[in-house]
């Protein structure tokens, strides 16, 4: 699959700020790169930085006033979605070091306050099988609601409230798995077919000796994800770090498919 | 300074549980090892693998029964104590990509909601200096009470009950640290000279282009440390992270000069 | 049912300390007090005050050093526990003045948390079947762990944790009532059958005009409750407030029931 | 003083909830009704009850559609402010049963958490002189600003942004003094000389045996307060709590000083 992904990014800075840009698509085996512009007005020399994990890439900026970015991507998808329910949790003690921070709580995923939910409610499964039961939890629980979560929602709050979006749904999912014992990493991505058109946030966990993709929304298709950044939560990820005050203009993420 | 440590963990799992040790001094240029010995009766193969930020090392391990680590160094510390108090916080967009996790609020530093105390109550001052502030404020307000948190407890939890020991005060100075714009990250280490004798936490920022000690309990000498492991926070540093249940029998940790 | 209750307080109080104490039946037209006597040693003289709502008694005294508390008394249970299932929940704004303080959220019943979770989840149920189902939900989603919460744990950290005593299943209840727009308060009591034998907590909710008892523990009959006091949560009632510190030594409840 | 009072509320309710009003200068010694009259159009019939703790007036309704209320007051205050400075606070093993329930942790004043705090900051002062304290420890150390805080902002959220409104200062001032065990309740008013104009949440803390007034935030002078309600938080004290949808259209508050 072909996509074409294009960001307009309009902001405005009263006063000059640093920012931490997470836009393009990373370069990764199942996802190749044909086209792939970031442009940016209105801010000093962009120093690009590698992401999380030494996937992908990061852009630190100085903006102030008007400020423009435009980020232009055309991606060949080759990802073959194999089916993870039959794919085994590795033992902890044969995790690899990159992989063991995945495992721990973080800002937005307590995952040590879930541990007795999740031994009880998925106990009798395990690996894939028992992720796949977690994601349809979330998504038969929660309530997607357009504006119910902020930047500051955890995990905790989204459990008791039964609402958010892709970003709460995800630090939900990620939480349980690593209080299961089964590393998990928020993935930001952008996803054809994701209606409205956004930034996508979804999960991946470790198993059978590697990271496979689950999203508990269900919103967008994983053969036509095209990841971003990886981390532990929705700081690590976010597009968009503002190290001050910034006005949003206008932001707009289109994905279309193009002909191959 | 040559330091001889002697840690003795003694523990009994009741059921089979994997454990991930992070005990060991980190090679490290200033401090150099020349003794360095971990062993374990009761766990099947020790399987070492590298500590976050490839500093020092970890060892996953199943233990079953009674349980019992020995790890014995010898560690000869040339480390040059430098006043920080002059150096300056690096501009945010030069940060390097693998600082940069540690400008982020975690699990036990909620940084994101101290932004308004900080930017008031250390207003004027910068880099080291406000580092320095910063733990001056914690040492005067907080009281190091033994047993007053526990695992869950976060700076937020501190701040508000002001009490703590050195891993409470050690996330609030992170906390403070990020909310600032300074990164920071926590240390676990062997100190000498702290009484009574236990594994420390302190921590490490950001500054001039590298990282620097800062400790907010002044309850030993940074000349006398030996880092073990680092991380965004308790999380990541933890002596010991058991899987499963276990009984602690027996602890004790030794550091004492010796003769050079 | 006759009741025999009998209950012995051992503390020591290092330093003189004001204590609250909540400890003596209700006299209420379903539980007639036939005989009720409260004796301390240990204590300047005892301050006799209504309970929260105008129920019950409760007795401000003054300890220092050995302190030793008897209450004895014998109790005529005449309750005729009606099913709740077909009570209807009165509108709102019906509610008298007194119940209304019972519709808010409390510091350990955050009702205006469960809102979503409630109006969802007990959806299509009103009035007493649907406080029988939120009981059952209750009782089926937690399991009850001696020791797993604390004087700090609120509903939403049982909601989350999934594990509590009597008084986090009553916090659950009275915050998923409230949260539903079902006045619900919190009640000690002497439970017969309660095993082990120890001061109960549960919840009245407002229906059909008056107060129901309600029980997620399902641990005693509501037959042989003998109430003690009410309030909007644990700490209006409390068997005994202490401001101060206090070393407890020996603490017992019996309730048996006795020939008529 | 005479003040005359004049309150605009318009709503609509896309579907019909019940709403209790609580907007009504309540009549006390110290504040006189010359005139007083509530009118609500697009409610159904409207229903009087007491305030909390007796004191005040509240009303429920039915709204549906456009709704308008207005409230006129002139009100008689001849409130002698005494000082506080010198008053004692009255042991605890005094206070009357009404005044206890002041005593605890509310939903909004965790005052549990700031025991510690609260003993260390402001030892060695008693009584008034104590609570003088606080509220200046508060107006330094919070800043005002407006729309920092939302309905579901405790203390605890306050006392770490330090950012708030009248409802925050009042909420930490009653948890401060609660936390040193002197009962404080809060207190919605009509403010003279408020600036913007609006309602108004203040604090009335227990000493020498009575109510006695102080307002963290001195952005109004004591003389010219006209109380409404009072309760444990400000979930008790809301001039408007509404059970169901409501946009707000149109909302004003007039405080003005008539001749007398």
């Amino acid at each position: 699959m072909r996509l074409n992904i294009e960001v307009e990014l309009d902001y405005h800075f009263p006063v000059a700020a640093d920012v931490l840009l997470a836009v393009e698509a990373a370069p990764l085996p199942d996802q190749l790169l044909l086209e792939d512009l970031l442009t940016v007005d209105g801010a000093g020399p962009l120093r690009p930085i590698a992401g999380e994990d030494g996937i992908g890439r990061r852009t630190w900026l100085n903006a102030k006033g008007p400020f423009r970015a435009r980020y232009h991507a055309v991606v060949d998808l080759s990802r073959h979605i194999a089916p993870i329910e039959g794919l085994a949790a590795e033992p902890l003690r044969d995790l690899p070091a990159e992989v063991v921070p995945y495992l721990w709580p973080s800002r937005y995923c307590e995952a040590d306050r879930f541990e007795a939910f999740v031994e009880r409610r998925f106990a009798g499964l395990s690996g894939g099988a028992k992720i796949i039961e977690m994601a349809e939890w979330i998504r038969a629980k929660v309530d997607y609601v357009a504006g119910s979560s902020d930047a500051s929602t955890t995990a905790v709050d989204s459990f008791v409230s039964r609402q958010g979006v892709c970003r709460d749904y995800a630090h939900l999912l990620a939480s349980f798995a690593r209080a299961a014992g089964i590393p998990a990493r928020l993935v930001s991505a952008y996803a054809w077919r994701l209606d409205p058109p956004d930034f996508h946030a979804l999960v991946e966990v470790w198993l059978d000796g590697g990271w496979r993709l689950a999203d508990a929304t269900r919103l967008a298709p994983l053969e036509g994800l095209v990841r971003i950044a990886v981390g532990r939560d929705a700081t690590d990820i976010a597009f968009m770090t503002i190290f001050g005050e910034a006005r949003m203009e206008r932001q707009s993420v289109t994905v279309t498919r193009v002909g191959e």
